[in-house]
């Protein structure tokens, strides 16, 4: 039998700092980067899989943005005994108890528990894993997952700790509501995609002018939404609000963006003041570990929605969430929380407490992955695609194998069998950190002195 | 001026699984570790310092129960650059502004935020800072933290996502109003040390009569409360706090712990079947992550008290544990969290709401430093140590330079210098992971395949 033979992990950093791309009041100067894992086999495509030898291997990755990736990295090899010597066909075949294996270590859980760089790498590896059985199936991820009865996809969900919000029978009463429709939209998706916005207008460190002329071309591009970055100065915030709402027209939504820099109260005044301009959601007022802050904020800055999710760190905090009304839009994340399997339980908790998912992307590979995610829920869990959109922010694809790729304002649905996270080999040796080429010109002293302007700037 | 030079970190680990100290219904088998940090600096004793050249370096610690120890090693590594080269004597005066510096890396934030791995790494590098500048103003850190005033002591804090529940005003009103009394407390503290309560006799792991010696030698020694690990198997739990309320008379107070076990239902039915024996408080009755949940235990098993901090991530949780009443006793952590500054921070919250304070100890060094933290409470902050009592396990201490010292049932009060982080040079040789004597003769080949056999046997 098949077995996985080896975990590599890459350290691979983007220099998206020297481009002020990605910057937020929170995150002025990201690297955006990937802690890269490789699932090896001995399956040499003799074997039943479809897909022959492209099954071979199974890609996922850990997005950070820069300092710290090698944390991450260090976190994922932390897990190689979990995996490898595993049988590739029983393992592909209930990632349920891999799930349970790689969270159920308990010396491993201490280091969070369910939280932070530990619980990061363990998503990742789960995710490769699911990639590897995708491939196997010769089908993508979303399509693998949609073609699972709801019995199986409701074995993949630990219910631990979810219990007094949703139980195996509420979600298998949700997945059975959804079974007969699933052809229907899966045909739908097909033909017409999944619907996206965009967040590239509205970086922090861009200019009124290249914030004017990227919404115009939004608009043009066919997105349903754009998002502005703000929180780091109110009197910019407005006038950048005020220039996108000239920009977008009336009916266009336009959704802004915190990244967590206020408290409750802050929070409140500065949705008083944008107000105005109608913003659609205002994302990360605050703490992502504050559920009582979120329903607060909720509250007072009604009909204005909340929306949080990308640092969300388990499925216990987005259970709270729901609980409390807290956020009436779900970001989840592909790579925040443990893997697919995590994921799926937050799905069923959303559909549960009818609040519609919209995935955190734009980092490197979250737009490949999450995609399959939200469509996975189109088809076997909510039914919808109303009020729901996929962040889409148009950098880094071109390392992807299989990138994600938007026309008309839609995500195309991918076809390809995995999880698209496979970047290319060549994408590997040149940013490889510190000894890829674009890393080694830049010398150690020069990230160090990086390091050492950047204290502080974001206190 | 003297400078900080070094940043060395070591893996260190004790075979505590081959005794099954510290088992419990989560943790089956920990080998109790710490990642170790000792600050380097070229002060040579010819400063102004009054300890000299005992104050030349800094100790601190991050604590974990094993596997992932070398992650915990790589996140403290990640911090060297922001420490490094910095000047001791003014770091030294303004710990605030160091912990600002380390909490506000951008890039190292999205590891969290302020959680798990990498909040824990920040911990250690604060404390060694804190036990370097406390050893320089040759005081012990309780008395070195209480000896500054309200205006310094509220400048550590970091407010950020607080202000809904404390504000710096509030925090100064607190410590203004302890300031009065602190020479006579101090004096007391001296006289009398702190209470203590041991989880000695209550490990998963003993048997009936092991834990019946034990707990008899408990109440013998003049312990204040002794506490039962639960929440593996409802029959024995009954049958073992039963035996417990029997040795200890009806007036013994009796915690129970279930170390994050449970859902809200299931701890609210275990809790009314230990009920007859009247548990003091139930520990960790579900996730740490869960604010509502424990609320709804609060409400369901009261007069029990529910008590819960050391897997509480930060300042922001215990916030929210407090607004809603979720938890009558607070359990912080030395090392848990973002080291003194945050703790500071979460001391000042309990206070506000009336809470007390009962930290979590027993693991490698938490006991010699979480003692500080109680005893400055008690001087300059809480003013009390009624229903106040910090956990005591007695292991591991004969590798501390300065170790906590526990007699008829009370911490002796600490005279020595610093933060009490130190662990002996000779402990640090042996125990080293994976090349230390201890380690060396059980092979790779062993430990992994001993990582094998505990695959799922938590889940």
């Amino acid at each position: 039998m098949a077995r996985v033979t080896g975990l590599d992990v890459f350290d691979i950093r983007f220099p998206t700092s020297r481009e002020l791309d990605g910057s937020d009041a929170m995150n002025p100067d990201p690297d955006y980067s990937a802690a890269y894992v490789v699932l090896h086999t001995d399956d040499t495509g003799d074997t039943t899989a479809p897909a022959g030898p492209a099954a071979s291997k199974g890609y996922g990755l850990a997005f950070t943005i820069g300092r710290g990736n090698d944390v991450q990295v260090a976190a994922i090899r932390a897990l190689t005994a979990h995996v490898v010597g595993r049988p590739v066909p029983t393992t592909a075949a209930d990632l349920g108890a891999l799930s349970r294996d790689l969270m159920g270590d308990s010396q491993l859980r201490w280091l969070g528990p369910e939280k932070g760089v530990m619980h990061m790498a363990i998503g990742a590896v789960i995710n490769a894993a699911w990639d590897l059985a995708a491939r196997r199936a010769g089908k993508p991820l979303w399509q693998f997952l949609a073609s699972m009865s709801p019995e199986e996809i409701v074995s993949l969900v630990d219910f631990r700790y979810l219990t007094d919000a949703l139980t195996p029978e509420e979600a298998l009463a949700i997945l059975n509501a959804a079974k007969p429709g699933r052809a229907e939209r899966e045909r739908r998706l097909l033909a017409e995609g999944y619907p996206a916005y965009t967040t590239s207008a509205g970086w922090l460190g861009y200019s009124d002018e290249k914030l004017s002329t990227l919404a115009k071309q939004a608009i043009a591009d066919g997105f349903a939404m754009i998002k502005l970055k703000v929180g780091s100065d109110l009197h910019d915030d407005v006038r950048r609000m005020k220039l996108a709402r000239e920009v977008a027209g009336p009916a266009m939504r336009i959704a802004v963006d915190a990244n967590q820099r206020w408290d409750v109260g802050t929070a409140v005044k500065w949705m008083e003041a944008l107000a105005p301009y109608q913003p659609y959601w205002i994302e990360e007022p605050t703490s992502p570990d504050d559920v009582l802050g979120h329903r607060a904020v909720a509250k007072a800055v009604a009909p204005i929605k909340v929306a949080t999710g990308e640092h969300v760190q388990n499925r216990v905090v987005f259970k709270q969430l729901l609980q409390l009304s807290a956020i009436e839009v779900l970001q989840l994340d592909a790579c925040r929380v443990g893997g697919v399997n995590e994921n799926v339980a937050i799905l069923l908790l959303a559909a549960k407490f009818g609040v519609p998912v919209c995935p955190h992307a734009g980092g490197v590979g979250l737009c490949e992955l999450v995609r399959h995610l939200s469509m996975f829920d189109y088809v076997a869990v909510s039914q919808t695609m109303e009020d729901r959109v996929i962040e889409w922010v148009d950098h880094l694809h071109a390392h992807f194998v299989d990138p994600a790729v938007v026309k008309r304002g839609r995500y195309i649905t991918p076809t390809a069998p995995g999880f698209s996270a496979q970047m290319f080999d060549a994408t590997l040796e040149r940013f490889r950190f510190p000894d890829g080429p674009e890393w080694a010109n830049e010398n150690a002293g020069a990230v160090q002195a990086r390091a050492h302007e950047n204290k502080g700037r974001t206190s």
